[in-house]
């Protein structure tokens, strides 16, 4: 039997949390799936860090770009953070990615750690759902030059100091005014981002087949200031008008410092990421499970 | 001057509270429009029972159905909800319409009475932008046969008894479980309605071009049942499992008693309500407007 | 060893779905209740309505009139629903309740079944926490007569017609206007009912310390219309303005229906009701075990 | 015609944004103020800090505190926020306080500068609605010690870092666990800080006859930690978990560095703040124009 998957990366916790940081069970279970997959017929190499961290020598590495260049799927053991990072790195690459998640369900690394041995082999051989979720390119745009740039999967926002008052936002949609928003800050989040901080600041879910976004301000001074979806299709424009220390964060990973003036321009990357799925998955049991729907009450 | 619009239908508050409820104003008012258009070069008709209402039997009178078949435009004088009447009517056969309002600038009938001689001359001439709003075409099965059909341009509102406790409802999509979600009712409201009452039960808003409906749960028993914006073109499947007097209204304009077991199924019209609007018509102007945006505070 | 309490009357479910509906397994337990109170030193007399569908019929049995009149503790068997019911009837003779869940946890039926031999012996011997919980009186004014009459534990709710729109409601606080709100309706809620269907319509949770209510609006037309708390030592007037097939209700168990210029007035009744709990009680832990604070994510 | 109130203090505008920044405008309409107020029989002083900003140096200028210890009246010349300003620093003098607003109507600064000359002269005769607002009293513990204490009018918001996660803070309230919050933030706000920021934040109005305080989280992680109104009788503590670069401000005008383990405690201070307001004065008025509430739709 052989993979549809000829060369099959491991990427392990993306951010280890210091150097050697990941202990010997993370060590040897990332080892057990090495092994698995070339069971399968898969040759094997480990990105280069998580080699580094666990220790795990005896396997080609590679970096992530070169992950890019030459496997054929990326297998990412961790959490929905590590399958981010990774995602928004592989995405010009077009390489698909499979999430194990160690700990608890993530809403895209879906598969627990314990089943994967009777999981991965139907979808090694092309039995799979394909997800594909869009990126938000950003960039900020100061004096007419740009300062700034990065990719975002979940949600760029936009945030006062901690220690200041409301920030003030100008927006613009496909160079149309749209609001004056005062709050505390202001996220634009994809569909893979309306279930992480956007839900938790008011904002709707977004099924992963809607092309667009979703605008949620923080604490807004006007009540009505509500959340508002928008085509992804059109370019978003937040411009900086008042607010001290204000600044914006990419996947609550990267971050830039925002003066007065500055416009973050945000609009659909020509990328997108490819999850790939067992069959039968299905978004809404994953929704089900990690909201806890219809466990009792309230 | 010649209009790109020859035949004009003159179509006033859908809903007169009763028989020559419509005052004299009213009548003046349309008979104003309807010389006008005449000026402009359009064959006048109106609708057969504004002429009625008003008592203006000098020009030819139409049904809404001959308005869609001979006519090149409708021009609505009334609020939203009238509106939303007479595009439901009128999607099939392709009709645009223009929404003149006498009192409160509506979200869709945005042209104030003041101002129409000013801004119809070059929106007859063809110098207009045009606005597709897609429907929802609905239907309740009933032991596999269909009970009750209509179309919905805001929404659709399934809703427990006045009397009763909650309604336990199983929605699904494209043949998928979703949730089973226990509340006072639930809204699935497309962008047009994602400003009316969905927006008041903590609903999004929808851009027009955002090809979705947001199914939004009233009163939700389990708090983490939250707004969830879906695909128009997957059919959604809403089930009544329990509750008393459940009933489902369509742009609350008709309604369809419902009993245990019935499925009230969604999906996308084949038709659109194509409204026109005049030339630097925003959307989020209207929005500033209504929802007063940047008016003050708080 | 004896009771502090010497008469117990005991209660079950209050509204069996039907006669004879309480199952063999209900009435066994009902029976063990019993047997274990007598071994207490408690003389067990059960409420007419649960003697009867429940066949226990070799215990005395008294009304709830009489149980308030003779007896010194009422231990309820069912949950929060049942609770309510009896607590309003007992409210004005003081009798103190305790709770027995058979299924789920409740708010105020806080003892698992599994558990009463041990928890209950101390409580009888006066070792218990009281929790003394406020009761709306409310009554409905029609051209200055009294037409209607009730008490709630939870919450007074104004509604809509079903299938009607939006009703409008004058809402006046010791005499001074508060405000005109058209909605779905309006929960007036206690601090026992801020915990029900008020948390479903986005109320607050009020600690049973507060003296004061909450009103929250269902779905409000204007997104500024906030829940408010009020003090519970001013009358709250709300006058039915607007609307087609208004009813009010009454801890979701009496109803009135209601004419445009009806009047419901609310106020703190002279009467608490008196729940007794475990010592080591903690009205926070009900919280967090109900609302699964802290339970994992999200 | 002699005043109740013999000697009166005027403060204007707390914090100018830099020396000398008030305009010619405001020191004619204060020194305006200052002649009318005598022409009524006071003995009329201004505050130093007002004094030198304004020039207006030929009336007697007194400290903050002075004022507390010498004046029957503090007259703010100023929005709500010069008043919480002032409010804590005489509260415990129990100095009352009228308040007048140059620019737009405030919660409490309610009498409009145009129409002093006939709402003060009833005022100073005696003829005047009182209304006393709680502070919070707050202190921040770290190993065992006061580092840090502060007073509130509105409110104590503990904040995460601008560029950082969530924040997690254990609740307590009189020595029992509420629960561990992981959101954005937390607030605590007393009634007078209802209608501020906790209001964006998601929180209830609390009318100010209520003794409590409202918790509300800011963009909390799980869903059903919603706010909760709480006795001001009980003392509440937060204690930061986890978190960067954590900080407690209050009425956001102090501010608390907080390191893990620290202790924000609250309780309700000794000391209420007296605002008078002239007959007739309505708390709900003072709503329903902030609000716009019966202001047309939506």
């Amino acid at each position: 039997m052989t993979s549809n998957f000829r060369h099959v990366a491991l990427i392990g916790k993306y951010q280890a949390s210091s150097a050697g940081a990941i202990g010997e069970s993370s060590r040897q279970a990332l080892d057990g799936i090495a092994r698995f997959l070339q069971h399968q017929g898969c040759s094997v190499a480990i990105e280069v860090e998580t080699a580094s961290n666990t220790g795990l020598l005896h396997y080609p590495s590679l970096t992530v770009e070169d992950i890019g260049a030459r496997c054929d799927l990326g297998l990412v053991v961790g959490g929905d953070g590590t399958m981010l990072g990774i995602g928004r790195r592989l995405a010009r690459f077009g390489t698909p990615l499979v999430g194990i998640n160690q700990g608890r369900l993530g809403f895209i690394t879906d598969i627990p750690f314990d089943t994967y041995q009777a999981t991965l082999p139907p979808m090694l051989e092309g039995d799979y759902e394909e997800d594909s979720r869009p990126l938000i390119q950003a960039c900020v745009m100061r004096a007419g030059q740009v300062v700034f740039e990065a990719l975002a999967m979940n949600d760029v926002v936009v945030n006062r100091g901690a220690t200041a008052g409301m920030v003030e936002l100008r927006v613009e949609v496909g160079g149309r005014f749209v609001a004056n928003q005062r709050a505390d800050g202001l996220i634009i989040a994809s569909p893979t981002g309306s279930t992480a901080y956007s839900l938790s600041a008011g904002g709707p879910m977004l099924h992963p087949s809607i092309p667009g976004w979703v605008l949620v301000p923080i604490a807004p001074h006007t009540l009505s200031n509500r959340p508002i979806v928008l085509s992804d299709a059109t370019e978003v424009a937040v411009e900086v008008v008042s607010g001290r220390d204000v600044s914006a964060s990419f996947d609550m990973q990267s971050l830039a410092s925002l003066l007065h003036g500055d416009r973050i321009l945000l609009s659909r990357s020509a990328h997108c990421v490819r999850f790939l799925h067992p069959q039968g998955w299905n978004y809404f049991a994953t929704l089900r499970k990690k909201l806890r729907w219809n466990d009792g009450d309230p």
